[in-house]
Parts: structure tokens; sequence; C-alpha cells
């Protein structure tokens, strides 16, 4: 499978074998499994441990939870999403819980509760594929989401099938070679848009 | 070392060993780590794979760079963030390259980045400790972060020490055992604050 990450210097096996499938098959995803996941993002770090995640999750064996969850996802990605094992909205509390003041952060710690999440299912044989195309007013009303919560992203976890599911774009992204900025185009030092020092001029990406 | 995590179900070993520490030596991170770090980052997932992180970074072996990204730490974190070995800001494109708008989730995505980097400091016997508390308009200033971007975060790595460097308060956050909410409190299924199906009762927390 050509989609692994092919890294200018060596990472975790983990980090390189992630990517965002579209060609899931239907094999549910264990209750056990699930239950790994979130656990895994429980314990990812957040500003003052406030932990503002909240995840509306539903496994695909049970159907009716899950198409609950799977239309709140705009259409282009209801149609590979529904075979999913499982489907998650991710949710943040906007503000701090101690105090009432706004968590400029809380939608960043999502961010690093998902990631801990993909990568406990990378070590499980499962793929992830995160969403931002979702109907968060749908999502609001179906799951009575209260004030100071936002719904902010989808997650899809399941097993891959080969892309001959899929047509059209939908198969033309999944087959596209994965493609990255070069270290020196993100990673600064002294000035904007200078890379770092220890940056060397040609070590990444061309 | 008591402050790895005790996980109600099995998570990986790295994402159990990770924490966030106080109690840095001065011991110098290596450039070849900090470029896997980075590496790391880079091949994190994002929307439209936008990529919509930048870090500013310096490594202590190179004081000037360091002292400078430090600057833009608060007094607070820098108290204890000037004996990481790596020290860099988190910033992000708040728009899409492609067509200018609005990219609703780019911290989020720089919170995936930053957890990639996390991962692989963890597996290279480092660690990692993000902070919210930075002076972002020193940071425009200080590095000319254009317009169109936002300085969101710092991000220290390096080495343990142990607790005995700390005094007061450090020392008590340092050593206070960690908590997380149970996961009946964050995953949610057929409506909010409704378990999910496959949560049992009380399979976590207390």
């Amino acid at each position: 499978m050509s989609k692994h990450a092919r890294p200018d210097r060596p990472i975790h096996d983990l980090l390189a074998r992630r990517w965002s499938p579209y060609a899931f098959d239907d094999r549910p995803v264990s209750a056990e499994d699930a239950l790994s996941l979130f656990e895994a993002a429980r314990w990812a770090a957040s500003s003052y441990n406030e932990q503002p995640w909240r995840f509306i999750a539903a496994l695909r064996t049970d159907a009716a939870a899950f198409d609950k969850v799977l239309s709140c996802l705009v259409e282009a990605n209801r149609q590979w999403a529904q075979h999913a094992g499982l489907l998650a909205l991710g949710v943040i509390r906007t503000t701090f819980s101690r105090n009432d003041k706004p968590n400029r952060v809380a939608l960043h710690d999502l961010g690093l509760a998902a990631a801990n999440l993909t990568f406990e299912a990378t070590a499980r044989g499962l793929y992830v594929h995160q969403m931002a195309g979702i109907d968060p007013d749908a999502a609001r009303r179906l799951f009575h989401v209260p004030e100071g919560h936002e719904v902010a992203t989808a997650i899809a976890v399941g097993y891959r099938t080969p892309d001959s599911r899929l047509s059209g774009e939908l198969r033309e992204r999944e087959t596209t070679p994965r493609a990255r900025k070069a270290l020196r185009e993100f990673v600064f030092g002294d000035d904007w848009n200078e890379p770092a020092a220890f940056v060397p001029a040609r070590v990444s990406g061309t």
C-alpha cells in the first residue's frame, strides 16, 4: 500500500502508517476497540486539564444510533462514511468550567484528543478519517447540544477495503500520492519564512 | 514515576507514558531529534491537506534564538520552560491557501500536528509540555508574523529532572496525581449527557 508516509527523517512507524482513507468496508468495530480509542483520547493534554472535548459516538452495529450521527455529516461525507464501523462527532466546551472564561485553545485540545484516538486506532489496525464537513445545527438539534458548546468535527473509524469499491473523484483522491510541505516551509527560526537553524537547507520535501 | 496514566482500558504504552512535566533539566535536545519531531508533525492530517500549522522553533544550544522564543511566554511559564531543550511557538494560518476562505479547524489541526510531535518525542525519551500562556503580540512583533496568521500555543520539549529542582506551587503540581473525567462524562450516545451505548455504566474513573 503506497499511501504510507515517506518521511525524510525517521518517525515512529504508527505515525507513518496513518492516513485518511475513503474506502471503508462494513466490518464492525468492536466495543472493546471503541473503548480503548476514547480511553486514549481521555489521556490527552489540555489547558488547565479542562478536557474540553466531548464526543457523540455510535457503532455501526447500533444502526439507529449510527444513522443519527451519520445524518449530521454533509452529503459528500455520508457517501463514504456510511461504511465506517464507528462514527463520532467532536464537540468542545468553549469556556473553562472553573471560571466560565473563554477557553481560547479548546478546539486545539480537541485536536490533541482526536490525535490520541487516531494513534490508538492505528495501533489496532483501524483507520481514521476526520471531517470538518458536518452540519453543526442538525447535530445540536438532534443531540440537544447545550449552549457554551460547539460541534466542531466528525471522526470515522473503520477497516480499509480495496479502492475498487470507490468510483469517480473519491477513487482518484484515494489513489493520489500524499504530499506535504517541506520542513523549511513551516519550521521557522529567527524570522518568519526563515527556516529554523537546525533545519538543513534541503532536508525535506522537494 | 507515578505520573504515568492509569488507564481503565488498554492503550498504547507511548500514550500512557506521556505527561506534561515542569521539571526539565538543561540537557540539550539534538538537531536530529528536533527534525524527527517536526517531521512527525508534518505528516498529521488536516482539512483539505491545508497543513495550517507553522512553528517558530529554537534549540537551547542556540542561546539567542532560544531566548527570543522564551521571551514570548508569560512569566510564569518562562520560569520552568527556560530549562527545556527545545522551545517552539505554534502558529496557524487562519484561511485556506487555495481560496482565502476561513479555515474553521486550523486550530484543531495544529493540535493534531502537536500531538504527533508529542508522540514522537515520547518515543525518543523526551517530554513535552504545551502552553496557552504566551504573549502573542510580542511573538508577532519579534518574528514578523504576517496578517492572516495567529500565534496560538507554545511547546517545550526536553528531558526530565527530579522534582526536587522545583519549589512551591510548581512542585505541588508536578507531584499531584493525574485525574481525568470518566468516559461516561464525555462520550455520549443517543442524547447529550447520556453515555454512548458501548460505554459500560462504570467502566472508567470514579
